[in-house]
C-alpha cells in the first residue's frame, strides 16, 4: 500500500500507473508535476491524479514512492530538482524503456545522497500518448522488468515489485545491461525500422498514392512509428550502444536478403522466410 | 452472374474469393482444382468449392471466369496445362501479388491463343493461409487492383471488376508497372523487412528469452512475417527489380538512421520520427 505516491511525468505510462493502482485500491493520494500544467490540470480531471504542482521538489515532499515517468532524456534535470528534496525512506523508480542511461543520470543528480533506487521497465504501450491516452488496463498481464542495484535495498525492490503487481503486471528482474540488449533487439530496432521505413516512403514523390495502397500489413507493421517522437529519440539516444549493434546486425542481414532477391536466389529467400515464420509463430502464435 | 467459377488454387484468397461470391449469390457453381486433393477436399466439405479435379485442363472446361490464386512461381505451369482446354469467351483472371510476371508468364504459356486476361490483385490477406482460414468477408471494403491489357477487352475488365465488387470488395485500375512500384513499397519491402528482423533475432543466442520481453508492437511489427513463405518468396522473385531498389532506397535512409545515433544526432533522429509520425497518422489514423 503506497500513502503518497508522486508522479513526475503525468503522460501515457504515468498516467496509467495512477489510474491502476487506484482501480487496485493501493494508493491513498497521488501527486503529479511536469512542465506542462494544462496537462496536469487535464490528469487532475480525469481523476488520475489527486492533485499537482509544477515543482517536483514540492511534489516530492511527504511522497514514500517516486516514479520517474519522464522522457529518458529529462530523468538527469528531474533528479537535480528533487535530490534535495527526497523524503528520507522514500522509494524511487522510473519507468524509462532504457535502464543503463537512467541508472546513470540518477547517480550523476544524486551522487552519494541517492536513497533506495529501482529501475524499472513497464513493458506496456500503445501508440497514443498524453495522459487522455491513459487507462488503468494498461499493465494488466504485462511485464515489468525491474532492474535493481548491488546499492538497492531488497525491501524497496519488494515494494516496487508490490506496486506493478497491483497495477495488474507480473515482475521480473534483470541486470541492466543484458535488459539493455533485449529491448533494443525487440523494441528499439523495431521502432528505428517503422520510423524508417514510413519516412522514407513519404518523401517518395506518389507519397498519396503509396499510402492509399496500403493495406492491413502495412498498418500493423507501421504501427509503432505512430509512437511518441521524443520519447524514442530519447531511447535511441540513451541506450544507442546496444541499439547501434543491433541495427548494424540488422543491416548485414538485410543485405543477405537484398542480395538473393536481386539474385533471383529463391532458396536463401525461402530459408529465412521459413525460419521467420517458424519462429514467430512458436513465440507469438 | 458467373454460371461456372474455376478457382486455380484453393487457398486463402482463392477460397475467400469463392466464398465472397457464393454469399453474394454472384456465381452458381464453383470448381476448383490444385495439387493437394486432401486441401481440395476439405474445401468441398467447408463448402468452399462444389467439386474439384485434380487435372487443371478438365477444371477449366465450361467456366465463364478462371482465376488463378496460386503462387506467382506456378502461374506458368499453370496455364501451360490450361491453355489447350480454356473455353472460348472465358475469361482469364488471377489474384497474384505482382502483375508484371503473372502477365510475362501468361503470355509466354499461351502465345498469341490468349484469351481475354484481366490481371488482377485484392489487396487483402492474413498471416495465415490454406483453405481453412478462407472467409466470405475478406475482400470487404478492401481495394481490389486490375492492370488490363492493350489486349484486354473492356467487357472482360467489366466482368472481372463487376466480380470483385460482387465479393465486397472496391476496384481500382492501374499500369501493370505502377502497381509493381507501389506495391514494392506498401507491401513486399514491409514483408522482406518483417522476415528479416525475425530471422535475425532467432538467430541471436538467447532467442528464447528475447521473445518472451516482446511486447505488442513487437507482434504487430512482425505479423505479416507469419505470412506463407512460398508466397512471399515467389513475390520477391516475381518483382524483383522494384523490391530490389525499394531495399536500396531503405537501407541508404537506415544507413542515416544509424549515423544519426551512432553520433547521438538528436535533432536528425526527431525530424524522422515526427515526419513518420505525422505521415501515418494523416493517412492511417
Amino acid at each position: 500500500m503506497i500513502e503518497r505516491l508522486c508522479i513526475i511525468g503525468v503522460g501515457l505510462i504515468g498516467g496509467s500507473l495512477a489510474l491502476a493502482l487506484r482501480r487496485a485500491g493501493y494508493v491513498k493520494h497521488v501527486v503529479g508535476t511536469s512542465r506542462n500544467e494544462a496537462n496536469l490540470r487535464k490528469a487532475v480531471e480525469l481523476g488520475v491524479i489527486d492533485d499537482y504542482t509544477l515543482e517536483p521538489a514540492r511534489a516530492v515532499a511527504h511522497a514514500d514512492v517516486v516514479v520517474l515517468a519522464v522522457p529518458l532524456g529529462a530523468v538527469r534535470t528531474v533528479c537535480e530538482s528533487i535530490k534535495d528534496a527526497m523524503p528520507r525512506g522514500a522509494i524511487l523508480s522510473d519507468a524509462g524503456s532504457a535502464k543503463g542511461c537512467v541508472v546513470n543520470d540518477v547517480h550523476a543528480a544524486f551522487g552519494s545522497s541517492l536513497a533506495d533506487f529501482v529501475p524499472a521497465h513497464p513493458i506496456a504501450g500503445i501508440e497514443k500518448n498524453g495522459v487522455e491516452a491513459a487507462f488503468a488496463e494498461l499493465f494488466d498481464k504485462r511485464l515489468t522488468i525491474l532492474t535493481p542495484l548491488d546499492s538497492t535495498s531488497p525491501t524497496a525492490t519488494d515494494r516496487i515489485t508490490a506496486m506493478w503487481e497491483a497495477a495488474g503486471s507480473r515482475v521480473t528482474v534483470m541486470e541492466v545491461a543484458h535488459h539493455d540488449q533485449v529491448l533494443a533487439a525487440t523494441s528499439h530496432l523495431p521502432h528505428v525500422l517503422a520510423y524508417g521505413l514510413v519516412d522514407s516512403l513519404a518523401r517518395m514523390e506518389d507519397v498519396d498514392e503509396i499510402f492509399q495502397y496500403a493495406a492491413g500489413g502495412f498498418r500493423d507493421f507501421t504501427r509503432i512509428a505512430s509512437s511518441d517522437p521524443v520519447m524514442w529519440r530519447d531511447v535511441c539516444l540513451a541506450n544507442r550502444a546496444a541499439v547501434s549493434q543491433m541495427i548494424e546486425r540488422y543491416q548485414t542481414d538485410l543485405e543477405t536478403l537484398a542480395r538473393a532477391i536481386a539474385a533471383a536466389d529463391g532458396d536463401t529467400l525461402l530459408n529465412i522466410f521459413q525460419h521467420a515464420k517458424q519462429t514467430r509463430d512458436q513465440f507469438c502464435g
